[in-house]
């Protein structure tokens, strides 16, 4: 997420082209949470909300060195148009980072360049799916992705996660339940490792056991792993890709690893696929930006990336642990998990507050979140929120969950007081 | 087109996915014409093919080193995300530019940064097209458009014209024609000035009429201007979009004024259309690269970019003269228009010639260009070919016109002995 305050959230009246829009864009409306996140963006509000790595202790400068050397010895080819697949050069850069995850026989040709996890999940969606068809997906589930199913009218079913993610007995009773009302099912969507928002890592065991099941049904999946350098003892887990090269379609971004100001990603796919992928790629974007592409592999070629997200993973441990401890001190009426990695803690709010109504009371208060119903497209998520420790400072953390303790303590008086505020909806059967 | 060479054209076979792609993928193919560009790209052949800017005129060593100090500056932006509606601080750089073109009503707010004019073509159509409806294009027409209507499944219906660009009566007939079919028609795309390949710009007379017929019909303009500052003489055009705010998309790019290595280009649309694209934005890419939109800004910021479009305007009409002259000199069985900008001479061969089929004779003589028919839809433009003036030298244009008049005279010779070598297809009815 963005956190954009950019986009005015405001309904255009008397719009001459209502009407005349495509189906695919009748349902796009500006989050109601955009207005909100104006206000959240001011420095006095401690933000939870935003999914922003820290870039402090990056060597940009360096870096900005490094990469005017560049631009005088290569400026030819980085200011100039590049190749719809991606850089020759960076497709190589790539595989010994897949390789810290297992994925050892991926060729540079296998290899796709993106602008953006962002840019990936639109380019695979639009290859794959038709109006109707069924991605399954984890829910709670990463908000862009959503976006991106929504904006191709397919439908998302919910399969249930827990504290080893993903359950595989859920996942295929989804694809024969969806099978059965006649739907097609053409996508397993999973954040596998140190998952956004719930925080949670899909476990060895059941990795083999999600692909068995993808292969009997013959389901594709997309593997969306942009945290999985990012465990805080330094532990990886063998991508799903690792296990089968020809069913999955393997999703991975710098935006974490170095930094999201170029809006560089890259897919790994099987070879029908991929060559529909670079297709896709140049009809959307004709091809991703060489300067970009080219800053990517100046940082890796010049600098110890492994050692900088050695530096990262105990700096977001550290943060984890600000947010944790001061969740344990002030808010012993909710309940987390202590994720292992990533950027997120999924929280529980007390029986009876409702996390998007109290988010005007919280940036009130000074500290924003982003509430669980922007995590499910079917209106669940009220009692949770996501809480980001990725950008603010420890303290900045600690204080921020002291003023959230005090806005949730205030809610529940008002609870107490005068009963729930919440608008009782209908209940939803499917999901977790 | 960025005549990639690194897309595989060969046919996937035994693809496991092969019946489980969207329908909008079926028709995704890998150019016929790419595995020529492999060979076209050797240094040995004069490549009049590409539409790749000239970019050695361009103070580039001074800018890596003003993006240097920008990024020791300002790189906490830089490096980070960004908003989905683009950078605030380009959005202003932006209307200088385009007052140029007489567009002096426009606001920051109105415009949307897009990452390149594709990723613009694509946005636009994705938020007003459904598959099946009509979108009303100038033949022939700019191959990147047409990949982008062919993947949102419109169907692209053909108008004619001429020396002075569309030709308003057409384009009406053409509403007139396809509403009596029951289609519905959403927009007309049109490049008015020194048009990719035709080379042609739209009257002054005839701009104000087809305003007129779309306020009329109520069809939108989307109105694409890479070309508009590069007329030879300094010579500009009021834009479609400075006559009325309410029916244009205007799109317009750095690539051809500056560089297409930052992928950065902008559209200004009225607020409703406006707001669905910063969220189809948001949806494709998240948000468009802060450090290549910085980039640009630096640039406009530190540069006196009027005079080196100035210089561009020079450099460009000498390889449009050399290429002309050349052409007079040795092709004298051809004709061809002598355009007043941009980058492009569209060329009539000879009748019997078959401007596909001769494409790996000409490679052979050491000189490629892109066959008339990538710009048609409907198998037209044999008879064409577009030969780019942009990227060669004027002794190395004069050299590939010199083979290529070598490859038509001998294919004339062979049409002579032995008769045409075409297949005779059917004749299509509709376009010019």
């Amino acid at each position: 997420m963005t956190d954009d305050p950019n986009i005015a959230s405001t309904m255009i009246t008397n719009d001459p082209w209502f009407g005349s829009y495509a189906q695919r864009a009748e349902t796009m409306r500006a989050s109601e949470i955009r207005a909100l996140f104006a206000v959240a963006n001011r420095p006095e509000v401690v933000s939870l909300a935003g999914g922003m790595p820290f870039l402090g202790r990056m060597p940009f400068d360096q870096l900005a060195d490094e990469l005017s050397q560049m631009l005088k010895s290569q400026g030819e080819q980085a200011w100039q148009y590049g190749s719809a697949q991606g850089d020759p050069h960076l497709r190589e850069d790539v595989l010994p980072i897949m390789a810290l995850e297992s994925i050892t026989d991926a060729q540079p040709d296998d290899v796709v360049i993106v602008n953006g996890s962002q840019s990936g999940l639109d380019l695979i969606t639009r290859i794959m799916c038709n109006p109707g068809d069924v991605v399954l997906a984890e829910a709670p589930n990463y908000v862009g992705a959503l976006g991106v199913f929504q904006s191709f009218q397919v439908d998302v079913v919910n399969v249930m996660m827990d504290a080893d993610g993903l359950i595989p007995q859920a996942f295929e009773e989804a694809i024969i339940a969806q099978r059965k009302l006649g739907k097609c099912v053409k996508m397993l969507y999973t954040v596998p490792n140190f998952h956004n928002p719930a925080g949670v890592t899909m476990s060895l065991e059941r990795r083999p056991q999600v692909l068995e099941i993808a292969r009997k049904y013959h389901v594709l999946i997309l593997e969306d792993n942009p945290y999985g350098l990012l465990g805080f003892d330094g532990q990886t887990y063998p991508a799903l890709r690792s296990m089968d090269a020809e069913n999955v379609v393997y999703l991975s971004s710098f935006s974490k690893i170095i930094a999201p100001g170029m809006r560089v990603a890259w897919m790994v796919a099987p070879p029908g696929i991929r060559q529909k992928l670079v297709l896709a790629n140049e009809s959307a974007i004709l091809c991703p930006s060489n300067m970009s592409q080219m800053t990517i592999s100046t940082y890796l070629d010049n600098f110890d990336w492994q050692a900088q997200i050695r530096d990262y993973r105990g700096m977001y441990r550290e943060r984890r642990d600000a947010m944790d401890s001061a969740l344990r001190e002030c808010l012993p009426s909710c309940s987390w998990n202590k994720p292992e990695g990533g950027f997120y803690i999924w929280l529980k709010i007390p029986d009876g507050l409702n996390a998007k109504e109290m988010l005007p009371r919280a940036i009130t208060a000074k500290v924003a979140y982003v509430s669980g119903t922007a995590f499910y497209n079917d209106g669940q998520g009220k009692d949770h929120m996501r809480l980001s420790f990725c950008y603010p400072t420890p303290e900045r953390i600690t204080e921020g969950v002291h003023r959230l303790a005090g806005v949730i303590d205030r809610e529940l008086e008002t609870v107490k007081l005068f009963g729930s505020p919440e608008h009782e909806g209908r209940h939803n059967k499917d999901g977790q």
